[in-house]
C-alpha cells in the first residue's frame, strides 16, 4: 500500500532534522540546535499528554516571544491538540472571553501573567491546569485554588524524550486565536495543519521571487519582532523550521535590546509592524550600529509602511520591504517583490516603485480589487476598490459566529475590508481600511495617504488622520500629530498645501484641523496606532469649532 | 461559505497571470508571453473539448520539447483530462503498448512521428482522434484510415479563447507516463494534481535552500534539456509557471544548438542528464562560449554526475549541482544544496563536498537508507543500504500492476532500488542501482565509483562497468570504455591501480577486464548509458577468458 502523506506541522522539520541542522535557537541564555529543539518538543507533548491533553484539546499560551513558545508552536498541534495563542495585550475582560470562548483546558502562562490569570480563573470555566513558565530558571512560587499547577521545565524533565506523535489529519484544527475588531469582543479565527503548511511553503516560494538582498532565504539568521500571539508570528516560526535557520527570540520588546540582539546574534532578517521600526530608527544611538543595519532585511506588515519611515530606514542602510495580510488570512497574501520589470533600478527607485507597495500575491493567492458589485476595478492605479481573496490558507469562519462568517465570505471570496488600487502590472496598493477611509460628501479621502505625507515632515514622529463629524460633508479629515520638534498647526497646513500645489493631493483632502500632541499616539495590542480612542476624543471637534479652516 | 481551495495545476499560474508576466516562452520563431500562453491553453482545452476530451479522458502527446507540448502540459490536466507523456524513444512495440495500456483516446502527434503512428494504429484500440502538429506552420498532409485527424493550430483558431475550466478535484489523476524497466513492458506511473503542485512548490523551496549561484530562482531564464516525456521534464514546466520566468524550449536535441540557444536567449538555468552535459562540454568550439557558460547553472540528474565530467564543466565556468529522483517520485527527492556548514568553501571544495553528492531531501521528503530488514544503516559514509522514501508526491501504484506495486511500496515506504551511503550530516550519496551493483563473493562492488574514476582518465570519453560472470566469485567487474584517445587495457589497469595505492578503491574492486571501444556507448531512451546490451555482449567474457587479470 502506498503511503498517503498528510500536510501536517509534524512534517515541517523533516529536512531540518534529517540534515541535523546545527543552527541555534536562541532566547537569552538558552541556546540549543534544532535536534535538541525536537527533543524538547517531544518532551513537551509527552508531558502535556500526561496532564490530559489529547486530540482536539485547546491549549492556550500566554508568553512573550520565547523558546518555550516556539516549542508549543510545534508540540501542541503535532499531538493533534489546538494551539491558542492568547493575545496578552487585550483588556482582562476580553482576554478572559477569548480563553473561555476557545474552551482552553490547559494554559501555559509566563510568571508575569500569573496574577492576572489568578483573577480571571473563576470565569475560565474549562481550564483545568496552569503550566507555569519563567525566565528565572525555577518554578514560580504561585498556586491556584482549585486548578492544578505544573512547572513547564518539570513537565519536560519528567517526560518521555522518545515520545511518538500520533499524527493528526491535515484538516484538523491546528491553531486558534482572536482578532480584535473595532467593536465588541474579539473574533476567533482558526487554521488547519494543511493551511499552516501551505502558508509557509507559499511564503517561502514568494520570498524566492524577490532578490535575495530583500527577502528571507536559507542562511539568514531570523529574528521576528512580531508577537507570537499575532497571527502565528506571521508564520515565521514555521518558515524557520522548513529552513532550519538560526532563530533568535526577542522576549519582551525593547527597541534598544532588539537592535543590540541584531548586532550580537548576527541577525539578517526580521519582520515587524511600522511602529516598532519607527522606535528603532529613532533610537538616539542608532547610527552606532551602521554595520549591523547594513545587513538587516526587514519585512514590514500589519499596517502600511509610511514613506517617511521607509526612507529613514533606507538612509540607515536597512533594506525594507512591505508585506500584507490579515489575521483571517494566516496572514501572508502579498509581498512587495520586484519583478523583471524593475531590474537595474537603484534602491531609492525600488523603494518608490515596489517596496512601499502592498505588492503582488504570493503563489496560489488569488487577489482581486472589486467595487461594491464585485466587479474588478480598472488597473489604473487610481480607482479604489475592496481587496477580496482566495487562497488555500484562509480561515473558514469566525469561530462560533455564523453571521460574521457570512459577511466575511460573501460571494465565496474573503472580504479583507481593505481599500486598494491596482496598477497595470498587478501591484496592489492599500489606500485605506474601509472603516478608516473618510467619506467627505460622496468622495473617499485616504487617511493613509495623508498620514504618509505628514510622517515625512521632519518635526513629526507619528500621524493619524481620522474622520471628524461635519454637518456639511458628513465627515472631514482631522490630523493628530505627535511632534518631536517645534511645529504649529499653521506649519502643517502650509506643508500639506505644498503637496496640493504639486498635484499630489486633492485640495479637498487637506485636513480641516491639525492637533499637535507631544506624547506618542495610542497603540493597539499589536502595536498599530489605535484610532478608536482618537476618534472618541476628537471626532466631534468639528462641531465645536465651526470656524474651522476648510479651504 | 468559505471557499475550499484545491491544489490543482489550474492554480499554478495564479500569480504569474495576475502580474501579467511579460517574460517570453520561446520555441524557434514562436515567441509569446504568459498571458498569451494562457489564452492558447484555454483555446487548446476548448478545442480538445470539442473533439470529445472531458474529465478522465487520456490524451497522449508525442512531440519534442515545444511550446505546443508546454500548452498540453497545462490544458489537458486543467480540464480534468489526463496527460500521457508518451515516451517517443521506446521501440514501436513498447510505445504501442503504453498508448494502449493508458487507454489514450486522443493523440497529439508531431509530423515526424505520424508514419510510425500510422503503423501502430491498428493496435491502439481506444484512439479516436489524432491531432497533428508541425513546425512547418501548416497542417501535415497525412490522413489515417478510420481515425479522425485534426491539425493543432486549426483546433486552436476555431476554439473559444475565453473557455472556462471546470476545475478538477485535487486528487484526480493529472499525468500518466511509463518507465522502462530492465525487463518486460514499461510500467505506468501516475500523479494527481495535488502531487504535481506540491512537487513544484517543494522543489522551489528546495532551490531556495541553495546559494543563488547554483539554484533556480526568479529572474532566471530557464531552458530544460530534459525530454518532456521524461517525468514531467522534472517538473520544470510547472516550476516555470509558478515563477513566470522566461522559458526556452529546445525542440529536438542537438548539443551545438543547445549551446547556441543558451547564448542567444540568455539562458541561465538548465537541467539535464550527464550524457547530454558530456556532449556539450566536448563540443569542439565550446571554449568560444566562455561568457555564456559563466552564467549557466545546471542541475544534473537521471544518473550520477561523474566527477570527471563535473570537473570539466566546472573548468569551463558552468556551475553544476546534482539532483536525484525517479520516475516513481515525480521526480525530485534530493538536491545537493550546500548548508551553513559549507559557507566560505570555494567552488572546487564545494564540488567535492556537496555538489557531486546525491544530496539532501527537499522539504517534506522523508528519506532513509536501510538494510534488508528496513533498519537504518549507520551515518558513516560507507555502509551501503537502499534508499526508501515518503513524500506527498510519490506514485501510488504501477498502473494496473498490483504485484509490482506491492514490491514498490513494501512496508509503507517507496523502495527506490538505489544503493546509497549516508554521511553524518545527512547527505546521501548513491553508490549504485541495486541491479547495477556487482556482487563479488559476499561483497558489493560499486560500478558507479569505478566509472567515476575511469571517466577522469584523459583518454576516456565514457565508461561503463558491469558484472561479468565468474565461477569463483559469482560476478567480477568488467569495464567497457569509449576512448577519445590512444589507451590500452594495460594503461587503464595501471591507472586504476593508482587509486588502489591511494586507498581510494579496494583492491578487489579492480576490474578483471577492460574493453576499449572507439564508438559511443549505447544509451537508453532517456540518454543514460544502457547497460543491458553491454551485459548481453560482455557478461560471459569471464568464462571465455579464464586467464583474466584478476590481481
Amino acid at each position: 500500500m502506498s503511503y498517503e502523506y498528510p500536510l501536517t506541522i509534524n512534517r515541517i522539520l523533516s529536512r531540518t532534522l534529517h540534515r541535523r541542522s546545527r543552527s541555534e535557537i536562541v532566547y537569552r541564555e538558552n541556546r540549543y540546535d534544532w535536534t535538541k529543539f525536537h527533543e524538547r518538543v517531544r518532551r513537551l507533548a509527552s508531558g502535556l499528554g500526561s496532564i490530559g491533553v489529547k486530540k482536539g484539546v485547546r491549549v492556550g499560551v500566554m508568553d512573550f516571544d520565547t523558546h518555550r513558545y516556539l516549542e508549543a508552536y510545534y508540540a501542541v498541534p503535532m499531538m493533534g491538540a489546538v494551539l491558542h495563542t492568547v493575545n496578552i495585550r487585550l483588556p482582562p475582560e476580553h482576554l478572559a472571553y477569548t480563553v473561555d470562548n476557545a474552551e482552553d483546558e490547559v494554559l501555559l502562562v509566563r510568571d508575569d501573567f500569573l496574577p492576572g490569570v489568578a483573577k480571571m480563573l473563576p470565569s475560565l470555566r474549562k481550564v483545568k491546569t496552569v503550566v507555569t513558565m519563567s525566565d528565572s530558571g525555577s518554578a514560580p512560587s504561585f498556586s491556584f485554588v482549585g486548578t492544578n499547577t505544573k512547572y513547564y521545565e518539570d513537565i519536560l524533565s519528567e517526560a518521555d524524550p522518545a515520545y511518538e506523535f500520533d499524527e493528526p489529519d491535515e484538516n484538523d484544527m491546528a491553531t486558534l486565536f482572536y482578532t480584535s475588531g473595532t467593536t465588541g469582543f474579539p473574533k476567533g479565527v482558526w487554521f488547519t495543519h494543511r493551511q499552516v503548511v501551505l502558508h509557509s511553503m507559499s511564503s517561502l516560494v514568494g520570498f524566492t521571487l524577490s532578490p535575495r538582498e530583500h527577502s528571507l532565504q536559507a542562511g539568514d539568521v531570523i529574528m521576528p519582532v512580531v508577537p507570537f500571539f499575532h497571527v502565528h508570528c506571521w508564520g515565521i516560526p514555521y518558515d524557520a523550521g522548513f529552513l532550519g535557520s538560526k532563530f533568535v527570540l526577542v522576549g519582551k520588546y525593547d527597541p534598544a535590546n532588539i537592535l543590540e540582539l541584531v548586532r550580537t546574534e548576527n541577525v539578517t532578517f526580521s519582520a515587524m509592524v511600522p511602529s516598532i521600526l519607527n522606535m528603532i530608527v529613532n533610537l538616539p544611538n542608532v547610527t552606532e550600529y551602521k554595520d549591523t543595519l547594513a545587513r538587516w532585511k526587514i519585512t514590514v506588515g500589519g499596517a502600511a509602511l509610511p514613506r517617511g519611515l521607509a526612507q529613514k530606514a533606507h538612509a540607515l542602510g536597512i533594506r525594507v520591504m512591505s508585506g500584507y495580510g490579515l489575521s483571517e488570512t494566516a496572514p501572508v497574501l502579498t509581498l512587495a517583490t520586484p519583478t523583471e520589470t524593475h531590474t537595474g533600478m537603484n534602491e531609492t527607485e525600488l523603494l518608490e516603485k515596489v517596496l512601499l507597495k502592498t505588492g503582488l500575491p504570493i503563489p496560489l493567492v488569488e487577489i482581486r480589487v472589486v467595487d461594491a458589485e464585485m466587479k474588478d476595478v480598472p488597473r489604473d492605479s487610481s480607482t479604489p476598490g475592496e481587496i477580496v481573496v482566495r487562497a488555500p490558507w484562509l480561515t473558514r469562519e469566525y469561530y462560533k459566529d455564523q453571521e460574521k462568517t457570512n459577511t466575511l465570505w460573501k460571494g465565496g471570496w474573503l472580504h479583507t475590508g481593505d481599500m486598494a488600487v491596482i496598477d497595470e502590472e498587478g501591484f496592489v496598493t492599500i489606500v485605506d481600511r474601509l472603516r478608516d477611509a473618510i467619506r467627505s460628501g460622496s468622495e473617499w479621502i485616504s487617511s493613509v495617504l495623508l498620514e504618509d505625507y505628514l510622517s515625512r515632515h521632519p518635526a513629526v514622529s507619528e500621524a493619524a488622520v481620522i474622520g471628524m463629524k461635519s454637518e456639511a460633508w458628513g465627515e472631514r479629515p482631522l490630523a493628530i500629530v505627535s511632534a518631536k520638534g517645534a511645529v504649529t498647526e499653521q506649519d502643517l497646513l502650509t506643508y500639506m498645501s505644498s503637496f496640493v500645489e504639486q498635484g499630489k493631493l486633492a485640495k479637498f483632502w487637506l485636513p480641516d484641523k491639525f492637533v499637535v500632541v507631544n506624547e506618542p499616539l495610542p497603540k493597539t495590542s499589536t502595536g498599530k496606532i489605535d484610532k478608536k480612542p482618537l476618534r472618541e476624543k476628537y471626532r466631534n471637534l468639528g462641531a465645536i469649532a465651526p470656524g474651522s479652516m476648510k479651504s
